[in-house]
């Protein structure tokens, strides 16, 4: 457990609360009044410029730091934990209270209000999973309410292949989609703007070192593998989802747009948050043995607290804090993480440094846990109720969807992952 | 139709039974004894090198051989047609019988067999539709005898996002992928290689010019998005599909390899070979109004002749000659291409140069016309007999896989596509 708890930064907003204290150091990319993206560092509500600062690294850190020029991290995932791990050591050192750095803040600090974040590396192939549990079995529940679960969810860790180009940062704008839709009691389809656009509250993970075409990464390896985490929005077109998916899955329903968080929260930063993975209920099976791994099990699952909020135009114009939809965490997640590489790799798939992988929804079981309004709605037929008096049983244009989240540990100094917001726009 | 019929090549290879003749001046990406991958046009046997030819270029065809620099034709690709036609103007004449480029042969032009090729462009995304109707009717009754397709097929062009990560040239092998599968009979699946490897005859697309986020290509616009052609083996794990792709789709069934051809053949070389969409049987419903387009209806479709053909292990010891497996044609896609293109960005999906998209297995209603083992074995009921005596249900180590394609037309050169080769080999 690396977290240097009582550590103090000469960075005051790093010191409060903050989702970014000198714990944290998350990576991302930035900009400053258009110039050219770069590599950041976030600490309190200011961003360190890696570049400005280089000369203070040398060594693995060094190395780590010079892999992030050219405003794409895939580099620095390609390097591998070693060059991740020197960079934190030296980047705690030089953050905390008492550091010379200090005496540079003008040059090597920015305030994050001030910058443009974007997409942090060039993402080659962007993989969605379906291994919140309780997610798929509300849905399931909504088309076969007897048995909610495929025969195959508790062997294979389902996932899908999506779509990387409409990958976008926290606050791009969601223009609603058009497609086709099948209306109820009808025999054939009508063209227009989707009228059941949904948000899902999802976990990304960055891929860091890959693999060659052929090989695969054994699960007592996977977690050297993955370079960070961040928050996922999978937009989604319940009405285009419902007409086109049979029988090779989703398709345009998603590939509107995808919206991340910008910062690359590290493996080491979540560290203190590991637990064991949730005891599967009596009568599941046991993984198969590809995808089974004793240090995995004892500390392969991630204790992150997740949250959805949105708020309406008129909410805004009312002065209305954001709504919470949802609370839920990351524990909901049947398989690792690392069993997500072992598997996605044992047929030789490449992956590379840059993918980029969505959990699926994570959902808790109860009301209020729900990470999307297809479950908080049961498909359409209960109106979720707002402070404003509004009721939605799907977005609406002007609707914002924030998405947060947050570990906290008796004993360890509490991080966040900033924010993942979207605001839909009107259909063209 | 701007095929210059009767002129011929000072390549004289290019004169005789070729895939390459002078009228179809194909794009690539070459390399010789491992120097840097660099962009040529197949001429008989032969690769013309653009750059070391380049002061030949001006205008717009110097343009298009300037944007082709680098070893990938994403920038060729998004210049769209204007360049790309007043390049194949120029290349008509440069090769062409009495042209002054003869005199420097030895300068720019290589021997194909002497050259490696490279997958042409950097492929961001990879979608692979399911418009070949023979098959997804083949396959249908398979599954469902008395309704062999879906009631959204004949509405909504059926696609999935595929893998990019793993797009290879032709003649790079294929290792047996391993995964999961459920034995027949049995309620746990076991792990362990793949025992119904298979391969899929598609037609590969190149798309040119992208699209902005939001935006929507509109389908009388969608043929200029598109740079040119290949063939595209969709290699497949029936039995690991079998068991994975409920309900998201093919996912560890595909992603090990997609073999290509490496040649981009031009709109412009195939525009002789265009026919009028074949008529929809009667009670078929009209395309929705953003698929349907006089122009695209008139000529939208595609008289290519597609082979499949394998050798085994021992059939090459044998010095017996490739056995055909499969005669078809790219007239059996439901959708034209410039449907493909409209259908994927009506939703704003953005497109982007160097995406590719596979057409879905090409088969015909008959014997003898089908693209996958799935379909000619029934399943694996029926074994496939071949020259050696040996039978095959599905593909074993050693067999090797080829398609080839070529375009007829009474009054006009024959063109090729060159092949798309694959040997499988062991499990590792």
């Amino acid at each position: 457990m690396t977290q240097p708890t009582l550590t103090r930064s000469w960075v005051a907003s790093a010191n409060g609360h903050t989702d970014f204290p000198l714990q944290n150091l998350p990576l991302g990319v930035f900009s400053i009044n258009g110039s050219a993206p770069r590599a950041g560092v976030a600490i309190g509500d200011s961003i360190l410029d890696l570049h400005a600062a280089i000369d203070e690294f040398d060594g693995e850190a060094r190395r780590a730091v010079e892999a992030t020029a050219g405003g794409q991290l895939n580099a620095f995932f390609e390097l591998g934990r070693g060059p991740r791990v020197a960079l934190r050591e030296r980047l705690l050192e030089l953050l905390a209270e008492g550091s010379k750095l200090h005496t540079r803040e003008a040059q090597v600090l920015h305030r994050a209000a001030d910058c443009q974040m974007h997409v942090p590396a060039r993402i080659n192939d962007y993989t969605d999973f379906y291994v919140g549990i309780e997610h798929a079995q509300n849905v399931g529940k909504l088309f076969r309410p007897d048995n909610p679960l495929l025969p195959n969810y508790k062997y294979v860790p389902i996932g899908y292949h999506g779509r990387a180009s409409t990958i976008r940062t926290s606050g791009t704008d969601v223009r609603r989609p058009k497609g086709q839709t099948l209306p109820a009691g009808q025999t054939e389809p009508t063209f227009g703007p989707c009228a059941r656009l949904d948000y899902e509250l999802e976990l990304g993970i960055w891929i860091g070192q890959g693999n060659e075409m052929g090989d695969s990464i054994a699960i007592g390896d996977a977690a050297d593998h993955i370079a960070g985490f961040c928050l996922l929005n999978d937009w989604s077109a319940r009405d285009i989802q419902a007409w086109e998916y049979q029988p090779l899955g989703p398709f345009l329903s998603k590939s509107f747009i995808t919206t991340i968080s910008p910062w690359v929260v590290t493996a080491e930063a979540l560290e203190p948050f590991r637990k064991a993975q949730p005891a599967r209920p009596e009568g599941d099976p046991q993984p198969l043995s590809y995808l089974l791994d004793k240090r995995d099990q004892a500390a392969g699952a991630l204790d992150i607290e997740l949250e959805v909020l949105l708020t309406t135009a008129t909410m805004r114009e009312q002065n209305l804090p954001a709504h919470r939809l949802a609370l839920s965490n990351s524990l909901h997640m049947y398989w690792t993480v690392a069993q997500l590489v072992a598997h996605h790799s044992v047929n030789g798939c490449q992956l590379q440094a840059g993918d980029l992988f969505g959990s699926g929804t994570l959902s808790g079981p109860q009301t209020g846990q729900f990470g999307s309004l297809l479950e908080m709605t049961e498909g359409g037929k209960i109106a979720v109720e707002l402070p404003s008096g509004e009721v939605r049983k799907f977005l609406e244009d002007g609707d914002e969807i924030i998405l947060r989240a947050r570990c906290n540990r008796e004993g360890f100094a509490s991080i966040g992952f900033g924010e993942c917001r979207g605001t839909v726009i009107a259909a063209r």
